[in-house]
């Protein structure tokens, strides 16, 4: 299998949702999969997984299709998610703690290692059986528990702060739950998480769509069409 | 101004960042920005800025710039903030009391208006001042309280039958927070914001980099360089 050196970002999101795929199918125990099985589960096209998947080798097979398992693995190692991430949560107000105590990520393999705080009132305290660092240990902390991962949920104007101290500490990858425009070095990636700009993109695409007849609250649910994820 | 059919979804993410820091400079005292002020807070080029905004009319004046307040009040017409939004949470578990609870939600223009769950136990309580409603109540309530928009905050199992529910009682807009592929039909715009995906991504691209040396530790905070959300 061949180790691409930047995959791109849509591909990536594509690549989970397909492992999301297979490890229902794997549950359902199912051994093979199908492009267009693939395809229909996100709503994309067949050839687009064909495509996806030709980026990292060579699997599947005419007339068979794709082995569940063997698929799964190389999506997993593609992810980096065949070992287990040491996760940190920065800000342990509503959102952070509840990103603290949030047990899928531990399924997915991240665990949440380290949660830091401004508050001298927090510093100290548990959630989730992780206690509460204050920002000063956290290039200790970080360095202590192999952290490269960090969920940033501060307010919005402490984010720039706390995401330069998770850089210097050593994190590369950051989701950023702040409303906040954060500037970084260009070799950190940095996702934005924040609800309040994803819910703007559903009301500038709600707001964007043509007026439709007010008649779309009929109760038949036969006209559900097969549509996953819009991913570019 | 020129109201588009159909926005890009890049430009969207965009446009909410740029809305981020023209609120910035509002709250600074500032009068005008730059296409290079925007760029540089975000990462982009002035160049992007600038036809950015150009599909949507004719902005700023050169030697000038933008006028910070007219280009606020441009982009929040374009993504549909310049007015507000009743929103519903589905799944009112750790994840969805907080997302019920967040503040940011109103200043963005986005009231949670209604809540739903499947266990008894929990409806008719009261979280943020909202009653948690049964989903059998759905259809009552999204159309008494004109949700246009929700959050899917419920277990991954429950996710395609309660994103169902949501279309059906009119829901045009979902946040995907259950690490589910859901399927709907292609008029509803579905966004996913579940947090492990988005931790896969990053897994994805800081395992997909080259090898750096251990060095990178290095305590200077002056290496930070501009750059923002990488937006495709």
């Amino acid at each position: 299998m061949t180790r691409v050196s930047s995959i791109p970002k849509a591909t990536c999101l594509r690549l989970s949702l397909y492992l999301r795929h297979l490890d229902h199918a794997a549950d359902q125990g199912s051994e093979t999969t199908s492009s267009a099985q693939l395809a229909a589960a996100l709503g994309a096209t067949a050839a687009q997984v064909r495509k996806d998947l030709s980026l990292f080798g060579q699997f599947g097979r005419p007339g068979v299709g794709y082995q569940v398992e063997e698929l799964r693995q190389a999506i997993r190692r593609i992810l980096g998610v065949d070992r287990r991430w040491p996760v940190a949560v920065v800000g342990v107000g509503n959102l952070g703690r509840a990103l603290a105590r949030y047990r899928e990520f531990a399924e997915r393999n991240f665990d949440v290692v380290a949660l830091f705080d401004i508050d001298p009132a927090k510093v100290g305290s548990r959630i989730g059986g992780v206690v509460v660092s204050s920002m000063e240990d956290m290039d200790k902390v970080v360095a202590e528990c192999g952290v490269r991962l960090a969920l940033l949920a501060v307010p919005a104007h402490a984010a720039q702060k706390a995401a330069e101290a998770l850089v210097r500490a050593g994190v590369t990858g950051i989701l950023n739950f702040a409303p906040a425009v954060v500037r970084l070095p260009a070799r950190v990636v940095l996702y934005p998480a924040d609800v309040s700009v994803l819910l703007e993109q559903l009301s500038c695409q709600v707001s964007a769509e043509p007026a439709r007849p007010r008649s779309r609250r009929g109760k038949g649910g036969s006209a559900l069409t097969a549509r996953g994820f819009e991913v570019e």
